[in-house]
């Protein structure tokens, strides 16, 4: 693939849904040698095709576009409301939706970028062969072997597989809630590469130069770093959360279905501890508390907002992406 | 430390108490220019020492001791109780001990082997400094930075950071029932590595030549593989549990205290399925259910053996140890 010769730094930034990835972070990445997503995630497909279009005007030419496969509603009516009752969350607003996966796999069909990534489960085959015919390269990111054979054989050009470390939500969609789909990045990629030869870009946890040199060890062609770039201006991360990533206050991150119904990995603060339970209810949980998180973020609250962070947030600085793709680079 | 230029091979072979740990594997091991580590776990401190002199008469120099750190007894008797009745163990073997572990320093600071190290907490910085004055250097295996400062102030030489993604039981010794105690290597040798510069040999699936690389890239001096030598001719392990690392039926592991008390990374079984929800309480549990698992393992029925493997079991070769080693020092 064409990106493969192109990723001379071995650095993707992270589609990061939800206000992170800009067309600024994009850009950032591009003029640093490094490769940016866009987040289509809560977008609608012209929001999406308008940052695509800004990115272009940048005269960038390698980058992609990160896509939500949508899931199945939740069959636990009675115990999503009453989680959301015992969160605050008014239950009207619990309800599913698809993201608009059609309109966006419509528009980028359309109009392809370079690549074209998945989360939360990997498309039909036509949906891929239809985008490679368009002309784009289609990335599906994984977190076991089995998904991972799933994404081969759907036709998948390069896999992302994303470590248990990884921050914000996993993108896990077979047997979600079965034991064993807690695969660490450096376990993932041995397990991963012992059940397809395809390129693998490997995400979580990654904050330095020497784990991205021990992901290339381990067999990846690439790192894929978020959390990394969560506090550089160029990202569009909302300020309460990029000063809790530099706060004393918070320690340590688990991962939980508190703020959204899909387990997530977040700094721990009040809202996780006081909500371990919630139900697997994606998008249904995602879509009532966000008006819960908008007030918390508007106070300034950051013990009720969703403060993703992978495991190794500690180390994020707010250098910009430039600089940050340099110290992801630099030599030992 | 004099062990560190000892380790050409940068592999450690790690101390697997309850079977798998035997001398021939360390001398096997030390032969093959890696480090082998006896397990005093479970033993008596005679045994300990019987190993330590079988060791020592096969001329191998540098190897070392593992011992166990003794916890404090499950203040919830009931919760211990009604579980040993629901996997049919007698309650009445439910008793907590120390594993001998005075026992066992008070031998090894009157006779010491190279190295010791500990597992399950960290020993009195009296203890420490005891076991050096008398020769021996000391590591702590750690799975977060807070264990890491308390071992790194105890005066430890250098640490074991163990993974999430490793086999049998966490050393999880510091809010062990908190939210974020689940560093995946990778970035648990980033996050131990900002807060010491105490040397780190990393733990954790482990299994390739290219993820003993990663780790020593990432920032680790070594790597320390347990599951890849489980199946070594040298090893003491059950023969169905070698078998059961073998056998397709079995696919995927999970953390679980279903046989221990303690968190340890198993295959999935029936009976790691059917007991999700075991209290915290070893040893408590671990004796109880001690007779389950070798009436179990007697009958050849791995469904209610504790099949402990590392994420990365399925590459796990039968070949002799040295060999094991040879494929985890190749050049890429």
């Amino acid at each position: 693939m064409a990106f493969l010769d192109l990723l001379s730094s071995r650095i993707v930034v992270a589609p990061m849904a939800g206000g992170p990835s800009t067309p600024e972070l994009v850009i950032a990445a591009s003029r640093a040698g490094a490769l940016g997503f866009l987040a289509a995630g809560y977008k609608t497909a012209a929001s999406m095709m308008a940052e695509v279009e800004a990115v272009r005007a940048a005269a960038v030419e390698m980058f992609g576009v990160n896509v939500f496969v949508p899931g199945v509603p939740c069959s636990e009516a009675e115990d999503l409301v009453q989680y959301l009752k015992s969160v605050g969350a008014d239950p009207e607003n619990g309800t599913w939706d698809d993201d608009d996966f059609v309109g966006k796999v419509t528009a980028l069909l359309a109009d392809p970028p370079p690549l074209v990534s998945f989360t939360f489960g990997c498309p039909e085959a036509a949906v891929i062969s239809a985008l490679r015919d368009a002309g784009a390269s289609v990335l599906v990111t994984v977190t076991s072997p089995a998904e991972a054979l799933v994404a081969a054989h759907a036709g998948a050009d390069a896999l992302c597989v994303q470590g248990f470390e990884a921050g914000a939500h996993r993108g896990t969609f077979v047997n979600a809630d079965a034991f064993g789909q807690d695969y660490g990045l450096l376990s993932l990629i041995g397990v991963v590469g012992s059940v397809t030869a395809l390129p693998l870009i490997a995400a979580g946890g990654i904050m330095t130069a020497g784990q991205v040199q021990a992901a290339v060890a381990a067999g990846a062609i690439a790192a894929q770093c978020g959390t990394a770039f969560l506090r550089c201006p160029e990202s569009g991360t909302h300020p309460r959360h990029k000063a809790a990533l530099a706060d004393p206050r918070y320690t340590t991150t688990t991962l939980t279905r508190a703020f959204s119904g899909r387990p997530a990995r977040a700094l721990v603060n009040q809202f996780v501890f006081d909500h371990p339970d919630a139900p697997a209810a994606y998008p249904e949980i995602n879509n009532a508390t966000r008006a819960l998180r908008a007030a918390a973020a508007a106070r300034g609250d950051s013990e009720r907002m969703s403060l993703w962070a992978g495991q190794g947030f500690r180390s994020a600085t707010d250098l910009p992406a430039a600089e940050v793709v340099s110290l992801l680079t630099a030599r030992a």
